[in-house]
């Protein structure tokens, strides 16, 4: 922390700001300064409050600098994490980006599989769709639920896709810790900090969606929370805060990107398709995205958008997505990164198997 | 909704949205300008998504007019919905202002009740104190928990003070609803839906505070989502939204207080605490939102502010929140509100009672 | 400043930053702390950049901390600037609250003197009106120039009001400051600093406007140009900033009134009009921004707001405007203010006499 | 225009809506709704506010449809607006992407120099540089006037790069069209509605940027401002809005490109030095503008950032600029764009010509 002092202030305040500084078990340094006077505080600040000294007489401000993250931090782990997945070929925050498409919600067994094999066919490597949905009313379609994780789950059976599926509660995130790949934190539950941690307790990889007015210390004191409880293999996900401008549902942040891979070693993907909420803003901004260093893509894709129970508006036609993963697999190498090719489902490798 | 078309739009193209809208179940009412057209849509538009009519050629634009809400609307009950509590003269909405103040978190049973004396002298009717606090740090102090409510408890018992507090998950919602006489659910999860129909499901009022980037249509729906599971007793509170503004934590937006007076006959106070971060920023802030037409206030106050675990830089000194509700009890009859006599406690009423 | 090391910095890495900041003439104040180590920096810093530091190797992060301010601290001149006006009974600053209304633009002779006469009557000592109309659209009505300034004189002769009105270039600076006793510098132009810095030149006192998106250190250094040029003569106004709330057309940020009361001597009014955007909204929060202690209001009144050329949303009808003061009336003397009687028209204490 | 009607509203308001909008001599277009009726309305409405109508009985929101802007539409010209220069190869618009560097500010002959070099070299076609400094403090370096801008004619000599630089007010914007192949309107006076028009008569094309707060439509209408006075000669440029993201210094938002594209024939460049503010951050968002398909990018390079006298913190030095061009190189193509060879300059083509 570090006090600064009114230009006005007396050598007296000044001595009693210190004393008060000491009083507390930590160590003032004064600093005169040409204008006036600063006072940095060292020692083991964990107990306190920037209040016992902000309204003592002749202080202008006090500021707190020290950065509050630990496990999330790059200067504890200078490697970027790795996710790796057993049994599958897929990771996040290697070399190779990680690719999640899928419909916004599961809402069929022939939706799920049609998108399934569009985005499996242009490379996608995760499969996304919700089975829980937060939805702004209460009237409007909240998702399958356990019925949509086991379509899900069918989904990676049969194409090699791994699962990407949000959860909204404690009851809902056990019950897609049992079938996904990857647990959503949507960007609405970022701070309901009881969820992190149940997450943190999780078997499962976490993908935390940055919610729509945090900061980048909140947003990796989200992740610290998860992590804290012991799970260290979280995706961060930047996926468009809030402003003032109303050409986009969302203001897509990328320069939270490189902002992240400076203070962090988690990977962080883009969700450019929430980051927009128009589909005809989706492609220019995902090839942004990997064009700025972004580990991966999360984007919605449906079968159909135009009939599509949700996000409808934001959701690219197949064919739009396989266009834009050619640009991807163009730019990629340009970032020393590359876009693993589709993989090949398991019904084609195992032809005739149990299943 | 309603589809303005391109300027360059055919006679071909107006056709075939207005085609495609009667093939949806709905009715088009095409409205031919001096510049270009624009098609009206009624009907029932429930599982209508945008998306539909977007991106069919010459279209412009789809906005969507109908607001979403019901059962917070004032179209459907005009008179403002008064909460009133058994065995207290305490109301919420009526002409009497909820005074509700305490420390941000309760931190011990000495604490509690210093705070609470000191409140109920200068006219407060609810207590508050944190005993779940979501806290941005996994590493910072996070409650009490259930000890926290006991000593809340015992504080109602001693002085008639009703008590407030924050659930931050089904556990402690169902323990908060036990205990207090209104529950809290705090900004970071206004859109936490699973605890707000959970909190709709609960037997005591629900006091809902808007998130830090909600827009009033999201504040109210998060009102619809507690509401639709059939508690009808809320309470809104503004706490300040998220802004580039640095000179206070958050920005206080009072304009929404007779925003949502207008458009709902829920009634509505105001949080100077956290919708301004700093002391001395509270006591203006808390008038303002008095002669603005807030329903009543909730303040923190601690007997040490710069001891205080939590939020001390923006706790009042229990003479300053005196002082401030003098300021109250003189502008409230302007607004033809007035600010209760203090409650005189049990202890002074029952003395030489069973306790 | 202040530079902030990463934890892993070593010993050398310090002693180079430290050496750096030698040699460019400062002085570095090391601090170890338990995690980090911080350097302090003081001396005169005038052209020191971030940048020289901030790319060191074992550098987290440098903070600026000296305020840029000077002319405009309360630092410097602990007591408000009352502003007072030659051969007028008002003032800015002092206890009686300035009031300042009339219509957005000026529209014709007897527009004008409708709005003059019924905000006179309520107890306004200024008179608004807009010459020249800084508007998005080219295609819009763009005021009636040095007409209405003759107009609004007409007006000053006759009522006795002041007459404030804004000057969007040099050339109508020029104008403005020879007819009006304020110039109006409007919030599109906060950071157009040419005409900041011609404002300063003037022989009449500045109003000047917060941005739309200018923090408080912006809105004082904007002050700090004009006084910079010698004319000490400013009030600052709050108008409503740019955030992502639509209720509102802007979000009034009331909160800034103490805040800059804390750091600057100069007085602050509120302009609740524009501040809301909406009507039914400007009674509520003219309310509420005398309540948190504003210096004085600035209104929009029309004679049929209907009718207006411009922001007819916005304008009180009079008789809104005449009730808007009666409640002013009783909530001045709650902060130790008051709201001087109406004055007394030229006309009628000089019956009978030149003109 | 589009009335809501309240879903209470009576037969008799509805009618005496539409009564007043065929009074006002527009048409009246009543839409029965399953809840609530609509009302839209067509005609010549230049002159209408919906202030005539809101505040009806009945009448719950008044929305405005039609854009208000003209000559920068689409809709009115099809095909993208190519800038070109004569006696230069470069243009701004077409498939050869528009690569605009140089320093902050002119600081000395020598440094000018450098710098120009240093980007020629790298393959920018377009020097900047600023000879009139917006500065927020009136103590900081406000540039060097006219002595830069003669510099920077004698670079155009040197080297072939053409010549943009910022004109902050009308004088300055006199001189800058004079020495300067295009004219810089900055961020700060996007709403400075005289300088526009004045830049609107101006003889040389003009870079427009986008306001800190400015909406896509009040861009646009800025861009409508100058083109309304005969320049249609305009280029616009992201560089970055201001949120409550903390970060960077500005929240660059890349999504603008794209909806530029899609509304207005005008080309759009991207400045990622303002954008993020943060040297580290400036490469990344550079790479990202032109994967979403920016028409070009406008970057700080200064020989020596730490000692730059402004904006040090986010020049990159000759070597990363000369690294990002690589990259722009290689993902030019991708979206069917070119980054012209190097300039090669006067110097050598004329070697031993008259100068």
């Amino acid at each position: 922390m570090l006090v600064v002092m009114q230009t006005s202030a007396t050598e007296a305040q000044i001595e009693a700001v210190c004393g008060r500084i000491a009083a507390l078990g930590l160590r003032p340094h004064p600093m005169p300064g040409a204008q006036r006077t600063a006072i940095g505080i060292t020692g083991n600040r964990s107990a306190v409050e920037p209040a016992a000294l902000e309204e003592m007489p002749g202080v202008a401000e006090v500021l707190v600098v020290t950065k509050p993250y630990k496990l999330v931090s790059r200067d504890l782990k200078p490697d970027t994490t790795v996710l790796r997945f057993p049994h599958a070929p897929a990771s996040i925050g290697g070399a190779a980006l990680a690719i999640m498409a899928g419909p916004c919600a599961i809402e069929s067994h022939e939706q799920a599989f049609a998108a399934a094999e569009a985005v499996r066919a242009a490379g996608a490597q995760f499969f996304r769709g919700g089975a829980f949905k937060p939805r702004t009313s209460p009237y409007s379609f909240q998702g399958m639920a356990e019925e949509a994780l086991k379509i899900m789950a069918e989904v990676r059976q049969r194409t090699g896709l791994l699962i990407v599926t949000e959860a909204v509660d404690e009851r809902s995130l056990e019950l897609v810790a049992d079938y996904a790949d990857l647990i959503q934190i949507g960007a609405r539950n970022m701070q309901n900090f009881s969820l992190l941690k149940r997450a943190g307790q999780a078997a499962k990889p976490v993908l935390l969606k940055r919610g729509l007015s945090a900061t980048l210390d909140e947003f990796l004191m989200a992740a610290e929370y998860v992590m804290s409880e012991g799970n260290y293999q979280v995706v961060l996900c930047e996926r468009g805060i809030r402003t003032f401008a109303d050409h986009t549902r969302n203001t897509l942040d990328l320069s939270i990107v490189p902002a992240v891979q400076r203070l962090s070693h988690l990977p962080i993907i883009v969700d450019p398709s929430h980051g927009t909420g128009k589909r005809n803003k989706v492609t220019p901004m995902a090839r942004a995205a990997v064009a700025c260093g972004a580990d991966g893509l999360i984007i919605e894709v449906h079968p159909r958008p135009e009939e599509a129970l949700s996000d409808g508006m934001q959701s690219l036609y197949p064919e739009q997505f396989a266009a834009l993963m050619q640009d991807v697999r163009r730019i990629a190498p340009i970032l020393g990164r590359e876009v693993p090719a589709p993989l090949v489902p398991a019904a084609a490798t195992h032809a005739g198997a149990t299943r």
